[in-house]
């Protein structure tokens, strides 16, 4: 018996304790195991969470190469002195890096951090690289692994010391073509939470203080997670030319002057995995929408011993008309098992679309299909598979964005004093929009006592500072702020 | 002007400064650049050069799947208590390993080494995850990166302190499984540098002396470099059950019996990359097959000022009809660069093959073709386009097979004594097969005077004990050696 086997069935329950529930089913949907126990904060992604991460990189690698970004690799340690030549970005990131410090048995001579982000590594080389403005722009991404050394507690893919991510670092003529470039891969990240993910975000910038640590400003895509706590999404950070003066990134423009180039990065990491999880999971197990769900449709044929023969050959015929037609699709046709423990163990395992085929279905021509999210069953003709197939694939997807859409939409409450921001938050969850003055003491007010703080400013003001005042302070109102308690 | 436009062109010769050259095509194609100052043995690989690694994945990982593979992710690091566990393995290693002691400005209570290889962490892992028969073969891969910090000079993706790779690591009920595994996974190998590199190689065993530390039995894919030395291409272990012992991996046979798992490992990095760039390139830079090209044919359009508008619109359609047709194609349509300048670097970056297209190409709408690796042209009619384009890429990846093959096979010699082996390899580098006795002694009296070694056994034994003499001390001989001096 495996440990799936020894222990089917999640035993926690998402409302009354999410985080032992999220772990129980990171965990038993065969996701992700714990990393070694002198290894606290790691974790070993097994081929049913991979396959996830897998469905993420295809989505967004195509996309990002259809618009112009080459994949590239850069070593995974980056030498302490190019760690500490941007200021800001060095502090911002020097508490929380592992360092190598020994190599083939001897000290090394200059301590090498393993790889929190790579802008001190690959903005040098794009240095060494960009002569002319004909070389620009530059963009390169990389897939790859980067480690920091947080100190709070682990949750599978939410938080971890190490995690996998992509990073994508370009360079520009301009300022504005920086932004340009900054926007279109935010609007990537919403289209992977939109289409792929089954998640709708918020999107916008993170307040000033709260930007990427030596860039001019970042953007982020938010989602709102079913206990009303905020996930970071993804952030896509204009860098200014803050990077490109440190590492010397100059180009020659149109009349051979030297100017100074303008960068950008972006990243979005295997969290989005943790979000996917939260957001559609259930008691039952883990709920995936059908564009990243391993096997899409899975097959239970339900027999007696006279039966068996027949339902089997229905079962196979169909199983291949399905795989036929580009449908990932999983004939379960194990003797050992009965159908009500595989109808469990693949509800636990989110498989959005189940097909139960009995002798009534043999007889009929027909088909039972049932959605995963909400058990709802469906009788369909045999000879009308492919499409009926697709089209409950689609609805399955549809109900999940469906939910999770007016989950956020009913949680975004607005209030014009601390006391109601306090209030709402601690009542609610959710976001709080606020009309604010942009100072961070008055983001301080609400974190000293909830723990919930600014996780977004949306790109359109929606505020005049002659006429609205900051919900914390009184002055006058310059943005909106989105305030929750976060992930 | 970029790095690669400052100096266009290979300076250095093939034959006369073959690691001269090897580092000059390697920067000036584009395909890495050489890490910071104080990393000696990183690179960094630059978008081209990542480009050859993603065909090299796309088909591996499609023919693992294929066979029952999943992928999944293990952490970077590995407890130095886990190391340990198997004896041999961590003798192996440990001078290679590099340590992380720090991480969030504390010193760690136990070293964790950055992988060399993963079988000490994956292998308690997959002891985890399997509890009978049934659970068992279980076949998992993960791409990655490693380090070894070895002392020995620096070559591009041939030798490097970190490196990308592929690691697979299977268990099995039986040892016969475990040895088919082996095999099937080393038959990949094969077909890898055999259809999709170019490269010939043979197959074999190392001898005991030099297999995996810790296992059973190492199998692998040799090729042979221009300049005479042996590549070894990519490794696939049966491990036998010493790592499954120290890793406690044990399943419930039918009987309910517990026994011990037999396990295998396999792994190819981009050392092949190596082994690619320096069999098929030249002294006008790198040449690729077609099937790892990321751009398979150029277009150089040819014009005057009076012609410029026909022969764009006329090369314009080539290109189209040919992405159309699949073939991954690029139009230069420059102005600031002549044909001639295109044409070197064209060549200087390995595209398979060029179509040329003057007005004389317009007016009789014919096409001119060249050959990347000799220059070989051929005038075709226009509307023949895309199965001319086809059969020159196939002609293009035979001519570098064939070349390739027959250098391997004017490089296999025989020998019956030391001198000859000597002799042979120092006269003409290459493959001396000779009996043997199998043991090392015999192979240190080589190595101790050219550095030459076994670099493989045949599987097939050639030779009788009864009637044969080992070449080197004349004893009973029981296989056949493959002595080469080696990357």
């Amino acid at each position: 018996m495996s440990e799936n086997e020894q222990a089917l069935g999640i035993t926690e329950s998402k409302e009354h304790s999410p985080g032992d529930w999220y772990s129980e089913v990171v965990r038993k949907a065969g996701l992700a195991s714990y990393g070694p126990e002198s290894m606290g904060g790691f974790i070993v992604t097994r081929p049913r969470g991979y396959a996830l991460w897998e469905k993420v990189q295809e989505n967004l690698d195509g996309w990002y190469k259809d618009t112009g970004v080459d994949n590239a690799y850069f070593p995974m340690f980056i030498p302490e002195s190019y760690l500490e030549k941007e200021g800001e970005f060095v502090e911002g990131f020097d508490p929380e890096v592992a360092w190598v410090t020994e190599g083939g048995n001897e000290e090394l001579e200059e301590r090498l951090a393993v790889r929190p982000t790579s802008e001190s590594i690959i903005t040098p080389y794009m240095s060494q690289w960009t002569r002319s403005h004909r070389d620009l722009p530059l963009r390169l991404n990389q897939w790859c692994s980067v480690v920091r050394w947080e100190a709070t507690e682990t949750k599978p893919f939410f938080r971890t010391k190490e995690f996998l991510w992509q990073e994508g670092h370009t360079a520009h003529e301009s300022s504005e073509e920086a932004w340009e470039e900054t926007v279109t891969r935010l609007d990537q990240y919403e289209r992977l939470y939109d289409e792929v993910l089954a998640i709708p975000v918020l999107r916008g910038r993170k307040p000033e203080h709260d930007k990427f640590p030596g860039g001019d400003t970042t953007t982020t895509v938010e989602a709102l997670m079913p206990d009303g706590k905020a996930l970071q999404g993804a952030t896509s950070h204009h860098l200014g030319q803050s990077f490109a003066e440190a590492y010397d990134l100059t180009y020659a423009d149109e009349d051979e002057e030297e100017k100074v180039a303008h960068t950008t990065s972006w990243g979005l990491s295997w969290r989005s995995l943790g979000g996917l999880i939260m957001t559609h999971s259930d008691d039952q197990g883990l709920v995936l929408p059908p564009t990243v769900a391993p096997e899409q449709v899975v097959i239970v044929p339900i027999w007696q011993e006279e039966t068996k023969e027949d339902v089997l050959q229905y079962s196979t015929e169909v199983a291949a008309e399905l795989e036929a037609a580009g449908v990932r699709v999983h004939l379960d046709d194990r003797d050992e098992r009965n159908p009500g423990f595989k109808f469990n163990e693949w509800e636990l395992k989110g498989v959005p679309v189940r097909i139960e085929i009995g002798p009534n279905e043999v007889e009929d021509g027909e088909l039972t299909f049932a959605h995963r999210p909400d058990g709802e069953q469906f009788v369909e003709q045999r000879d009308e598979l492919v499409g009926a197939a697709e089209d409950h694939l689609d609805a399955v997807f549809d109900k999940l964005y469906e939910a999770a859409e007016d989950h956020l939409e009913e949680n975004i409450r607005e209030a014009d004093s601390p006391e109601k921001i306090l209030g709402t938050i601690g009542k609610h969850g959710g976001f709080v929009k606020a009309p604010w003055c942009g100072d961070e003491a008055c983001e301080t007010v609400i974190k000293e006592k909830i723990a919930a703080e600014i996780v977004m400013v949306p790109f359109d003001q929606e505020h005049d500072p002659d006429a609205d005042e900051c919900a914390l302070c009184g002055d006058p109102a310059v943005e909106t702020a989105y305030f929750a308690k976060s992930y």
